[in-house]
């Protein structure tokens, strides 16, 4: 049984905390927000202790790991704290905004390493875990080309867009975490395009809305992902990998499977209606996957701090792609 | 090249006279109708020859084989001839409306066999072929349940329902003969009910048009038939076969493959407007393999005279299961 | 919030006494079980009480209600307590092997009325209860034909085949509930036939594992229900419906949403593997709903306890019928 | 009856020469071919003229429009006769390799205007028609994204690779013409790339086999398209366009509509073998839409020279951004 400490009551704080409670091998032990009367909340739905402070937290000998959900600019000190102090840390992407603040984090988990896992919870996804399961077996032979579509129902906030670090950063950055996973390689150069199609806000916010991106593998395999902060049907997310022997998708998943035939039509149920109610249950899956690691299980191919890092270069080269309008050759920094 | 002479220049003629012209072992040399103007028209339109009567057709030395497309109180006639005159049939459902006629026709291509296809051209739908394929291979064990769906999408004239001999002698006569090709075996008993839910003229003419049927095979194995005169959707005409080691299915067909995805909902193409519609290709299908078979291709299953009268006789025992109102054993009879 | 007793921690008990401390609504009181080891860890599991005897639990002032979940032979007596306990229940299907000791509750809860919901939780599965949804807003038309499919992927144990009054008592009876609901009519004549197809010693037992079905209602509409104890591809559960003016249906559910185009074909997910897989989401939204309508919200449509003596006369016409080999008319006893 | 002389009787000749046939509304006048036997062998099966010369085709007054099949090469020259003898034309596709030679062609046209189709015969496909119905009818909003699949079974031979002039001129630039067909106009600007994963005597040739293109439009809208030489699963093309307010797609199509259920899987039949086998029907409706708005129908949108030439230079961009490995603006040539 492990027994966390989650940092953050917020929205997703209270999806980790619910289901680090649901979870049969994790309890939620504490519970630390600035916002308190947030943290007396979500601890007492589930019997956790609420912590006065960080110190605390770390302090405390009845905590096995912790799990970072507060906002973005706590990510780093909290990492940092959580590395010194040799707890196992579930975190919530991304490491940090700032590229030199996240390797140096890297570093330090380089040089006394505690198990960390990023929050990209998407690889727990049962249609695209079969899918990668799928292709590292050689069932569709050599992969040539991904295809991966990422489509969020609506904006949000044009404030929150303001700090986001962008599309790229903020939305495609789950494309590029699950492409190497799929993949089992990283790509080598990237070239992206966007636009505002949908609010000229999002333009003068130095932002694109919809975009379309190519990346390069070294074997010459092809990726293309498309991003698009709205659409008009919920959710939508999709992978498609082309290999020398076959396809294999992870299709979009519908609400229902209810058809109606009427007319010369079929009216069968549509998408989730945003990416939370169609990723919800993969947030337990990576709990329980994190959790299992950490009781000695082996296998479990969860996404680590490199992982994050990775992802976060990715995204930084199509930020530069999309400024030069040409395509960019991706750095990967490996702590030394 | 196999040379046709066409009895019958209506709908269901026309469709036979286009494929006899478009099939590359068949050649259409006359056709005969009542309707000379109606003949002339068809012949014209393939550059065949008009035939002033039937004696004409069967004394040409020019005819390979006979299709019989005119109206079902002609057909125990020209079979009859053309059973005399040696040349071989296709023949248009039903064989005749009495069953005693029926019989007599039965005995005499018995005693003097020529090749005979009756017009069950569904058994030549590429769907339900690859759905008989599985089944026959094993591929999903024993059959333990069929169901067939037959539904039109709208009903005939009430003055065609009146001389139809009703929905099981004339719609469900087609699923008839498909179970038994399909299982390869017949059915021994037949339980069927129904009601006119849809015109209460239909009621007065003695008439059902939504029925419900269940027969049995004489190794227990169970077969679900419905049946509908109409529908808000188009044709929908399907097969499942349930065996103890899985189920394959020919499903419905849509018409295209698109699809909308617009709110919560995804739109798709439906289904055919009507019967013809949806079977039309397997109406050249089935001239072209009566064709192989005349030129000595081996393993083609058309079905035959004694077909069309099991499917008739089935259909008999059908119709006195429904005035009955319990289960009928079917009789199968045999000429000597 | 809804205390609940809970009566039996056998599988079923289990998985609702999970479902009771998981819902938002509802709290994990007590627990009672013959076997009071089974009950002590239950209950410790979710921080319930174990009670020592029923009759402490009907005594108990911190109880809303109660759950049976314990053997069929101890439901009649466990509903009869509670009616006189004026405690609310939830109780599992059947009410009883004895049809005289039905009607004995039925009539004592008709006198006595407290809120009884029967444990037919797939009214609650999504896909369901769209399509009735669908249905009773006029959408598809007047209903004409019903289809439903129950096929289990593998048999229970002989033994509890010969106690479980046969396929249609135990198995069709969930059927029998659902096309009531969907149809918002009860039939009026049933027709079944069946065989063993499986195994000898289920005819032996007296029983069937392969069966189709033909219900009537007043009105024409037609309804076909077929069931089968095992299947080569995991747990089929289907519904359609047929109106005046399209189709309805709740198709099967795939496990995932996978595909592999190799060759040519396509090899998608299918089945999943037992009824309960599939099932299981719709305990936790059967005990949430009748959690609601106890707390006052209105327009919840449960089974109640005369629906669970509706499914029930409707099995023993479909046992009449197998018997003697013809329709039979259905009698509905109500309480006076 | 729109009489046509047909130039070339190779695999695609013959194929045009059948539908002309076949279709009600056009008659298989000539053939001409270079090898004087193959034109013999197809004018022989559908009753048709051979011409000893193009001269003579032109000179006839039987003929009331040619069809253009012969090779490459020989298409400017036939199609610069045809617009000397005020004859239209249905031209396959490219126009010529030698750009100067198109644009001199295209002037030329445009100084003497007749009637001039190119066989951008997917327009025809009755799945892409719906789909760019949909799309003009505002149904999916203003279009913002789009995607173009296009994945050959084979590659052709390596000889006929070589003198292609490459996958965009040869096999994408059906893509570009369906793209600036379905978005309504034209884009602006082509990054592409691509390897050669398959066979290295390809990339020995100067070309790639799998290749990845990103086209953008001037109000932003963004279109990807992808191509393979190969495929382990049949020929894969599809369309998705992706607007403001829903999503359209055209889907692959599957061979026929069956399924079996077995285990865990259900293997549903897949692609048809390569494209002609896909695209076949879409051949004849060509033919039928260009008889049709030569007799006069209007709002028949079949493709023009001024669309082959436009298709050609999108090609022509798309290759220079492989070459030089950054996004690359279509210069657009009309003729003055």
């Amino acid at each position: 049984m492990i027994r966390f400490a989650l940092f953050g009551a917020g929205f997703i704080g209270q999806v980790h905390g619910a289901n680090i409670a649901a979870c049969p091998r994790t309890k939620l032990q504490y519970v630390f927000d600035v916002n308190a009367e947030a943290a007396h909340k979500l601890a007492g739905r589930f019997g956790a202790k609420v912590a006065g402070s960080v110190e605390e937290v770390f302090a405390a000998d009845d905590v096995d790991a912790v799990l970072i959900a507060s906002s973005t600019n706590t990510h780093a000190d909290l990492l940092s704290a959580a590395i010194k102090a040799r707890k196992p840390v579930y975190c919530e992407k991304p490491i940090d905004m700032d590229l030199a603040r996240v390797k140096a984090v890297v570093q330090e988990a380089h040089d006394n390493p505690v198990p960390i896992m990023m929050g990209f919870s998407r690889r727990f996804d049962p249609n695209h875990r079969a899918l990668r399961q799928t292709v590292q077996a050689g069932e569709v032979g050599v992969v040539e080309m991904l295809h991966l579509v990422c489509r969020s129902s609506a904006p949000p906030p044009l404030a929150y867009i303001k700090v986001s670090g962008g599309q790229f950063r903020d939305q495609t950055i789950h494309m590029f975490d699950l492409l190497c996973w799929v993949a089992g390689q990283a790509p080598v150069e990237v070239y992206a395009t966007g636009a505002s199609m949908m609010d000229p806000a999002i333009t003068e916010a130095g932002d694109v809305d919809t975009s379309m991106l190519i990346l390069k593998f070294a074997d010459g395999a092809l990726c293309h992902i498309d991003n698009s902060r709205h659409t008009g049907y919920g959710y939508d997310e999709r992978i498609e990998v082309f290999g020398s022997e076959g396809l294999v998708e992870s299709r979009r998943k519908p609400i229902r499977d209810v058809a109606i035939y009427k007319g010369d039509k079929v009216i069968e149920d549509g998408m989730y209606a945003g990416w939370f109610e169609r990723m919800e249950p993969s947030f337990l899956l990576a709990i329980d996957a994190f959790a299992a690691a950490l009781e000695g299980e082996t296998g479990i191919d969860y996404p680590t701090l490199q992982d994050g890092l990775r992802a976060q270069m990715i995204a930084e080269a199509a930020v530069a792609s999309l400024k030069q309008g040409k395509p960019v050759q991706i750095e990967y920094w490996q702590p030394g």
